[in-house]
């Protein structure tokens, strides 16, 4: 079993995952074209807020403050965000979608490698209900209206990973109990070698439901 | 009894601004100096979403569809948002609680005058919670540091005060089944005017348990 600071570690990021992608999520719901846009991106905003706060009282009932959990995960993720800001609405929904079904997928591999608890609560906030559906609804009528918009959004996909990637190996080479844990959790560094590849599969397969190339 | 019409027309300016309060939030909160202040900030945002959907489903009940309920009442909210955008964090609380307040008197006035379903239901999603604690607490630490903002503050409440009615008598301007409903409901003119000095005697007291000058 992991040490307790791997999983305040993990809490921690987790948690600025959330309150971060709220906060994003808020802000893009303004590109949307119609007020019903913006409502279905607001609401995805309010759920990762309340995901955010399950998370933040599992780390005080831990015996950590919240604050200081999250903060050594702030600046990737802002990073991660700065880099892949949406410009456009569409953009914005391919994020809403692709953005943070990458960080679920990676979350769910590392909660199979935590105590019971702490992996029933990762998977329990990172249920992405109906977020499909709505942005292969939204993607697939812009595309037939205007083909030419498949490929920016492709090139955007192609970006969400790479900073996604990018951003987790600097968190990882700055925190040695998550690198430890992925490691030991997976057996060897092939075992990560093949968690990177089910992850990157499963982006392929979320950008072919969109009807885009990854 | 006043008519369904009235009755849609309050639901919709109170679910936009439910909205909009939540969009506003949700972006002030990143003027916070702490992570633990942007969380407070960003709980109010999905409080405030939680209601706008309460009101949506009521107005989807009654037959309407929620976006063409708000449609009417975007441009009044959007004014007084954009005329009260708080540029420190100190603003952002004062808005976040004498703003929210003043629009809430007003809303708890308007629902003695209509059904009772449709009063209870605006009541609930007013609740004010936790609020008043927390504006105070961070006004209070900050005059206590520097005196000197207690000023830029008492500035900054009366601009939201006249700022709100402003807006509110541009919508009643313009939507004759308020006007009505608030008219024959109070009484008569008079009675709209006590009702006006009754809000503002509130805001009053709310500026005062902050601090501040009214």
């Amino acid at each position: 079993m992991p040490e307790t600071a791997a999983v305040i570690d993990l809490l921690g990021a987790l948690a600025y995952g959330e309150l971060s992608a709220f906060d994003h999520l808020a802000d893009d719901a303004g590109l949307a074209p119609s007020l019903a846009g913006r409502t279905q991106m607001s609401a995805l905003a309010a759920e990762e807020f309340a995901h955010y706060r399950q998370l933040a009282e599992r780390l005080t009932d831990l015996g950590a403050r919240p604050e200081d959990a999250m903060a050594p995960f702030v600046a990737a993720l802002e990073t991660y965000h700065s880099l892949t800001k949406p410009v456009t609405w569409l953009e914005s929904v391919v994020k809403a979608y692709v953005g943070y079904g990458l960080a679920g997928d990676f979350y769910r591999e590392v909660a199979g490698l935590v105590d019971d608890d702490t992996g029933r609560l990762i998977k329990d906030v990172l249920s992405d209900a109906g977020r499909a559906e709505f942005a292969v609804r939204e993607v697939e009528a812009a595309v037939a209206a205007q083909p030419a918009v498949a490929g920016r959004l492709a090139l955007f996909g192609r970006r969400l990973v790479g900073e996604a990637i990018s951003q987790t190996q600097h968190v990882l080479a700055d925190r040695d109990s998550l690198m430890l844990l992925l490691v030991e959790g997976t057996g060897d560094l092939a075992g990560v070698s093949a968690l990177i590849t089910r992850i990157t599969d499963r982006h392929a397969e979320r950008m072919a439901a969109l009807g885009l190339d990854s």
